[in-house]
């Protein structure tokens, strides 16, 4: 609980119409896009600007009161759930472009900004900015860049990170710097921009980023292969990619998730196959025709059954809207659905895809899986009921499972979604104890009230995954 | 002084052979590439391996004697004289390339590894790793990492810290943590690869990198625009990009650097002219030849007095060859060369130029300016004497005021060449005094006792520029 000194000090901060502390507004943001963790805030305040961003820290941080900055909940790792309470601080003031430089091909903008709206406003301008999230319709830069987002055009655009050049950050003692700038090179002592990247808002509040913008490509193919043959789809993409092609999209799904993702859609996808890529490339037109030649002759090779080519542009941005949509689409079969996002070498997804359908049949769990195969981010997704606790225990197995696989393999625990407070007990598989402890280390010297997201990307003990908190 | 006893124990560690401390080779590796800094070490060690590597760093620790790992000391920053005396580690036996991955577009590889033998071995097999330091005949890949370094390509391909994926990693406590891997995507805790990256070796000790590769560009086309306006020239680099056109390479050259090196390399430089700009763009062969036509148009329309392109392959190598002798060239005409990297925004080039002339100028000291001109990134480069102290005092002045302009149109003091010791007087410029108390308490954070290359990046007070030490 705030005190009322507490809480006023907070309204002469931002005004009484910036901060909720109503039950209702307390329950919508206890909980964020990630099933299985909710814990109440104490308040949720939102500020207009860094000034008061600054302000606000200064107070939480005399008075040692965590702060879980929040776009728009849509993170599937529980890094915006405010484990310990505190204040939750929503961005939503802050959600102006401030200027799109075309001579140096940046845009500046503020972290409220919905990265779609961002993306089709440099688009208007001949102008791309790659990174797409799922959640792009709904999702904020600043949630993109705390949680260094990925999407579908990964591959061969590269993630969040590798598009901004330069960040202005509240830290935790409430002071305001920026780094980088509108610069293609900069090394001017350590790199704190990629620092604040994908930090989850536990090293401070990004209020402003300056992000790198490539030309618009000329043009773009989309393409199905279906396979009946999940191994078969798996090893096309290491063809394609062995082939010197690097195609923008190179997305995967299984049976079940197609199924799942016609039903909810109905833009014409095929469910009597195995699996399907679904395949992107874009840029000069020739260029974009010889490799879409290429991949179609890659993919008959590796026995897919079928291969076509999106006819028309409204044809193309259906079959890609309805991949973008596998979650809520697989979110409606059962009460809970798990995704994750464990990672391995492109090499590895036949490898990787196997072993979740082996691991998933052993513990006797549901899991459909989709993902970026180009990347070798795949998104195992678990649809089960958290109310049925023995079935849980089975889904926790199969998920530890599955991280330690991925692990094997050379891979990751998470790809593009975060640590959070879900994967905060595998984190040693990856990091190792010596890696967690230099984060540690970083965290105290930038933190050391530890008020900024606590909870979140390791801790003290380990924990058990799916736990509903308070 | 090393007491006999640490000697000895280094000994133990990595053999007598692999232990230097003769006054000859104490004053070899008293200095690198950078003029006006020196200081002797108190021994040189070459280690074998990374158990080796750490042990030297438990010793290092317990003793408190300053480590300084060194490539082939190609640094302009003074960042690998050894300031403080103790350890010079060398990397000469980690020169391993240890896989070429053609499924997974990586390179594995140890530190000592020459850059451009690196270069040439993944092309050989139809691979592409872009970073291109003017130094890469002689500098490893682990400086590279170390000093984030850029190169001629950095325009459309980016910087080191863009190809690496993973790192090895001896830390200040001497134990050995891995980063990254063979993953185009991972976002498990901290960015501590990025970290590592341009950290100038004041974290810890590169001993292996995971580098991404990418399929080499179909063909490449080489032009020579000419100028007796610099002010045109500089207007061209903005009006390229404007025109949504990357090149690989956008490299200018002023007249004084123009005919030092047509001097040294004689391959047929015009040297009439008040500049050029040296361009270079690859890939698909018809988007090769449609952009070098509409480069060679929007270089006519700002007043190019001649455009040239390379007929031969052998005539485009010579000219880039030429470039990259610069600074060897301009190093000819008198005792001293001090070469700068001041970096602003591209659309900035020619405010920053006339801003170098009229600098230069005022002081009266004797500036050439080459440089990443797409980049925004110039060499100013100052040929003087060292031993002239009157002449010093108005260079530094110089400098001094060139980073302040650089600042000013929204740059940085170091794009490719880091802080080192040399730029530690300005680093408050770019990262402000809140930047740098963060980037202190990192360093405390990993390396409490200060061993690991002491004096560079920052200090806790300013000094002057140019000194020579000891």
């Amino acid at each position: 609980m705030l005190s009322e000194q507490v809480k006023n000090k907070l309204i002469t901060i931002v005004g009484t119409e910036n901060v909720q502390d109503s039950k209702a507004s307390l329950l919508a943001y206890s909980y964020d896009a990630t099933p299985g963790f909710q814990s109440f805030p104490d308040i949720v305040v939102s500020p207009k600007n860094k000034q008061e961003i600054s302000e606000i820290v200064k107070l939480c941080n005399e008075y040692q009161i965590p702060i879980v900055p929040r776009g728009s909940g849509s993170n599937l790792s529980a890094g915006t759930t405010p484990l310990h309470g505190g204040v939750v601080l929503l961005m939503k003031h802050l959600n102006n472009i401030i200027e799109i430089d075309e001579e140096n091909l940046t845009v500046r903008t503020q972290p409220g900004v919905i990265t779609q709206d961002l993306i089709q406003a440099v688009e208007v301008k001949g102008f791309f900015y790659p990174p797409d999230p799922s959640s792009m319709k709904i999702s904020q830069i600043g949630g993109n860049i705390s949680e260094n987002s990925g999407g579908l055009r990964g591959l061969k655009y590269g993630v969040t990170r590798d598009y901004v050049m330069g960040l202005e950050v509240v830290l935790p003692n409430g002071e305001i710097i920026r780094t980088g700038g509108k610069l293609a090179k900069d090394v001017a002592g350590y790199d704190l921009t990629r620092l604040f990247i994908g930090a989850e808002g536990t090293l401070g509040i990004v209020t402003e980023a300056t992000l790198k913008l490539i030309p618009k490509p000329e043009t773009k193919k989309t393409m199905l292969a279906l396979y009946q043959d999940i191994d078969a789809a798996a090893r096309t993409v290491s063809a394609i990619i062995a082939n010197r092609i690097i195609p923008a999209t190179l997305e995967f799904l299984d049976q079940p998730t197609l199924k799942a993702v016609e039903d909810f859609a109905q833009v014409g996808l095929p469910t009597d196959v195995k699996a399907i890529l679904l395949i992107e490339q874009d840029g000069n037109e020739s260029v974009v025709n010889a490799d879409m030649d290429k991949i179609a002759a890659i993919c008959n090779q590796n026995k897919a059954v079928r291969v076509t080519i999106a006819e028309t542009k409204e044809e193309a941005e259906a079959l890609t809207s309805a991949r973008r949509a596998a979650l809520s689409a697989l979110a409606r079969l059962r009460p809970t659905t798990i995704l994750e996002d464990a990672t391995v070498p492109r090499s590895e997804i036949a490898n990787m895809v196997k072993a979740i359908e082996e691991i998933a049949e052993r513990n006797q769990v549901n899991i459909c899986t989709f993902g970026h195969a180009g990347d070798g981010n795949l998104h195992p997704t678990c649809l089960t009921d958290i109310r049925d606790k023995e079935e849980m225990a089975r889904v926790e197995k199969a998920f530890e499972e599955i991280f330690k696989k991925a692990i094997e393999l050379g891979g990751t625990i998470t790809g593009e979604h975060g640590v959070g407070a879900m994967k905060l007990p595998y984190l040693h598989l990856k990091a190792g104890e010596a890696g967690i402890e230099v984060m540690r280390g970083i965290k105290q010297a930038l933190d050391p009230n530890q008020i900024m997201n606590p909870g979140k990307i390791f801790s003290l003990s380990d924990r058990n995954r799916v736990v509903v908190q308070k």
